[in-house]
């Protein structure tokens, strides 16, 4: 009889302590205990990576990606090995491997390594004696047997490959929250737990501020189409289902709302309104690894015009300076920085199929009187710039307005 | 022309905190810039083995030994990749390795493999590259891809056995105190660092209780001739040469004392005075992994005889109860424990050719009025249990009266 086959992934919050790590072993044997093959990848504890990061630090400011990797890698061995200890505790057979020696093979860009091949033969033969089998996240190791590390997210990375090259039956992401929600709950009590909602959705969600996963596991998730549940270690509800395509009965056209408050607006103004000027401003911003999300230049009714982007508030000092060197150069009146921004998005891959979106999403800004200062737009989703203060009111007013508290 | 090829082991104690990595990565690079060949071997970070051991207790108390070595084995790893960044820091090559990358083989006998043998290629090409190359000490790899760690002392056997295999032509031993003293310097501060000794001297000088080296390490590097240099990481002093041969000018007798007083000795009275109970005895006490040391049976005058031995203090509990358990059966008329006991000890390769050195060392415990319980002799020490109240007076006055304050 064909066992089905389940790659689980715990977070580091799954297992931040030695009593989170016996919860985790029981919540792995009782699955055992149903009968499913079991392929457990976990992340570090807790704060270790952080911790060890730190202690780097203090010796060499810019070590070297090698050496990180060496050290950071070390995080996830701690947890497999406890991890395994804890099964064999409850009385279950279990085995825990390091990335290298379950032969995930990567490329050699350390500390942000490619997964190239997984040679799982050892999984399956673990798995053939009835064991569990404890496989370290985040980490791979190239053809030269250099230890790598698959950079921010990788042990969900690490477990949707092994789905995919064990060809598993699910793939289930265990985090500290219950799912994907329509929108963050702190903000919009009424926010619900979506239970289905696509890779692409997820990708988009993802890269406007969701932060229940990376959008790289997403996009690899996609390619191969390994199903993901994402759900809570903590309780036995399901969590949310992230697949191809999702088969509702009414017709969704906003599947979630997204807000980011971690963004900067800086304004170029007085720019001569002739072409050049902002492919000189974007390309040094470019080179100097700033990453722009929104570009907005207005119409212009004289000779000049402003130029106006968003940025992460990280990069804002870097960004700030490039800038006004440009505005020095080109003889430019002004740069203006306004931090006290907010981008409030909303998602949905309906809005594919479905007319008047975003005339509605602005309709409603506006009969709450909330100024919108930018706008972007994707294939499903449209993204608003306004003032901070509106950001909250602006995300339970869409979210009512598109009725996500109500569905389900 | 040949470089010069110096394999370094630098204990926890030497890289405890960041500020000590700092200091031992300092010394490393000025030997590197001195043209030397280097492999440095490192032991995890001061109680790092010992929080990661009690980590592992909190979980399960009776750890599978495979996954006990993939849990400790991150010490060294983590030690390494810091060591390898702190030496960048200054401007100099390095690279590190686990014990699996390079090829470091043991057999499967987890928590106390041993090595089978070692492919120094990688270590051979990157010394060819004038990289400083930076090996996790303590462990191993089996033909099978698991990770093994090599017990107490591990590292040493790490340094010693690289330093064989790479044909070096010195092995440090970094330790925190200067080298082998003639005698712990906490009992008598004219204790001299000792210059040279022979393996076999200072394996009898492990066994008697000197902590510096485990007698593992000496015995593969006598095996192999590889010379020690035992030294601290905090000083730039020369420290004591572990080797083959001592030729020194004058005629050395006694080269160390040694003083346990981590012993206790069990005494089972009124045994039936003929073949077969003391086989009984210490068949039972051998397998319940009880270890002996020394034994006496007393000169019957009667039917009946006294039979004395001492184990380590750790195995008080066990020895006693299977000492009473033959005691009933015999019908023996008591057991009496005595933890009130010292052993001293002197070591000297001396002794074979020179005659009434026992006689001596007896003949100074007379004159000190200390009475001698327990007599045990090899070829090159002779130990004396004596009550642990006269313990350092012994020590000091053998120390005197063998010259050992003197010389040098």
């Amino acid at each position: 009889m064909h066992k089905e086959l389940i790659v689980q992934k715990y977070g580091g919050s799954s297992v931040a302590n030695v009593e989170r790590i016996q919860k985790v072993a029981q919540r792995v044997v009782n699955y055992h205990k149903k009968g499913f093959e079991l392929v457990i990848v976990v992340s570090a504890l807790g704060d270790t990576t952080d911790e060890l990061i730190h202690l780097a630090d203090k010796i060499n400011a810019e070590p070297s990606e090698r050496e990180m990797d060496m050290l950071l890698s070390t995080g996830e061995q701690i947890s497999v090995a406890l991890l395994a200890m804890a099964i064999h505790k409850l009385g279950a057979q279990a085995i825990s491997f390091t990335g290298a020696q379950v032969g995930i093979i990567t490329d050699s860009s350390h500390t942000r390594a490619r997964i190239i091949k997984i040679n799982a033969d050892k999984i399956k033969e673990e798995l053939k004696k009835a064991r569990i089998v404890i496989v370290a996240g985040f980490q791979g190791v190239t053809l030269n047997q250099d230890i790598t590390t698959l950079g921010r997210g990788g042990s969900d990375l690490t477990a949707v490959a092994l789905a995919k090259e064990l060809a598993a039956d699910s793939c289930e992401i265990y985090t500290d929250v219950e799912g994907i929600y329509t929108t963050d709950p702190r903000i919009e009590p009424k926010a619900r737990k979506i239970e289905e909602i696509t890779y692409d959705e997820m990708l988009e969600m993802a890269s406007l501020g969701a932060q229940v996963m990376q959008a790289r596991s997403i996009e690899v998730a996609k390619k191969f189409n390994v199903p993901l549940h994402v759900r809570s270690s903590f309780t036995i509800n399901p969590g949310t289902m992230i697949i191809k395509e999702v088969k509702m009965m009414e017709d969704v056209v906003v599947s979630g709302i997204t807000l980011n408050k971690n963004q900067a607006k800086i304004t170029l103004c007085g720019v001569p309104d002739k072409p050049g000027v902002a492919v000189k401003l974007f390309k040094d911003l470019a080179m100097s690894g700033v990453s722009v999300d929104m570009i907005v230049q207005n119409v212009s009714h004289t000779r000049l015009t402003d130029i106006s982007f968003t940025i992460t508030k990280g990069d804002r000092a870097k960004a700030s300076k490039i800038t006004k060197m440009v505005a020095k150069k080109i003889g430019s009146s002004d740069v203006l920085i306004d931090e006290d921004i907010a981008r409030v998005s909303i998602v949905g891959v309906g809005m594919k199929s479905h007319h008047g979106v975003a005339a509605k999403m602005f309709g409603i800004m506006a009969e709450n009187k909330i100024n919108i200062e930018m706008i972007s737009t994707s294939d499903i989703s449209i993204s608003c710039i306004i003032k901070k203060k509106f950001a909250e009111k602006a995300v339970k007013k869409l979210h009512k307005e598109f009725g996500l508290d109500k569905r389900g």
